[in-house]
């Protein structure tokens, strides 16, 4: 019984070995490439822990960093859709359900229904931990592309309304004070000319 | 003060963004190319959540995950050192020593001194949190250098006995269940001509 649960669970984390091949269109700061999906909920659980105590409501550090180790799963079958790709995020839910069915269903039952309501919490954006989580998720690619001179804003010509409107509004709604963060890195974007 | 503490916290985290660049010698499954180490504590990290049921004693298992995401936080300055680099191994201690200096007093003073302190903690193997955490540690790269067909054993040349007294003793100390894994692993891949 042990063996198999642990079988099982192998299977789910040799599976989402292929994160490490999911590409984002955030860089990384110190080489010329691309971040992937691995490196960016590493990002995000470090940040958890470490900035807890700027989330609006009071939240269960562990909680959050499950979430969103597990965050974008899916996306080992559904591949990454940027931000402001309106085609893509059409059919992007559909496409991220099915592979929630599957992904997380590599796991002993118990844990399969444990980290799919993980996912589907993080996605709903309704409890403290889910509104932090999202909060971070949208926080830590604008940083790295502030630091790194707005290159994929440049790139895809995103405007300042773009990026307060996908942005700001979330990430306040999980912290006040890195919510004032989202508004300062637009201004800074703004006034560099990182964003239209 | 909110303020000054948040960008303390951002400085820590960026500067970890640099293990991003740091290279293991362990290749990714699905991609001709070795993992990092944000990558490889992400992995941890999610292990330590899902595997959690089989550690020897039972763990607290925020700490742990937070102590794995910044176990390799000192190689931003004093890189990866190979498991089997003997000359590399005689310093690293007074290397990573030296980095833990620099890297965790980026952090306001109370969560240096607690991130300092985890990892002390995981380098002490003591508790029952870093008995875990170093199993993890261990199992993780032999597992991917395993289904990757055994190629960073065979480039360098390691031995059943080499690999065995590397890992498994200190695997079993933090999870019956995963020493027995770590014991299989090496038969295996002593079968399959990975290890000499």
């Amino acid at each position: 019984m042990e063996q198999q649960r642990l079988e099982q669970q192998l299977a789910f984390l040799l599976e989402l070995d292929k994160l490490k091949n999911v590409y984002r269109q955030t860089m990384v700061l110190h080489e010329d490439r691309q971040e992937n999906d691995a490196e960016h909920s590493f990002h995000l659980a470090l940040m958890a822990a470490v900035l807890a105590e700027h989330a609006k409501e009071p939240v269960n550090v562990q909680h959050v960093m499950q979430m969103v180790l597990i965050h974008d799963a899916v996306e080992v079958d559904a591949g990454d859709t940027y931000a402001y790709d309106a085609a893509g995020n059409a059919d992007k839910r559909e496409r991220e359900l099915k592979a929630a069915d599957r992904i997380f269903a590599l796991l002993p039952e118990d844990q399969a229904a444990e980290y799919r309501s993980l996912w589907d919490e993080f996605e709903a954006r309704e409890t403290a931990e889910a509104k932090f989580a999202n909060a971070l998720d949208r926080i830590q690619p604008m940083l790295l592309n502030y630091k790194k001179g707005g290159i994929s804003w440049i790139r895809h010509g995103i405007t300042e309304e773009q990026a307060r409107n996908r942005n700001c509004a979330i990430v306040s709604d999980g912290s006040d004070t890195i919510g004032a963060l989202c508004e300062e890195i637009i201004e800074a974007a703004k006034r560099e000319g990182m964003l239209q």
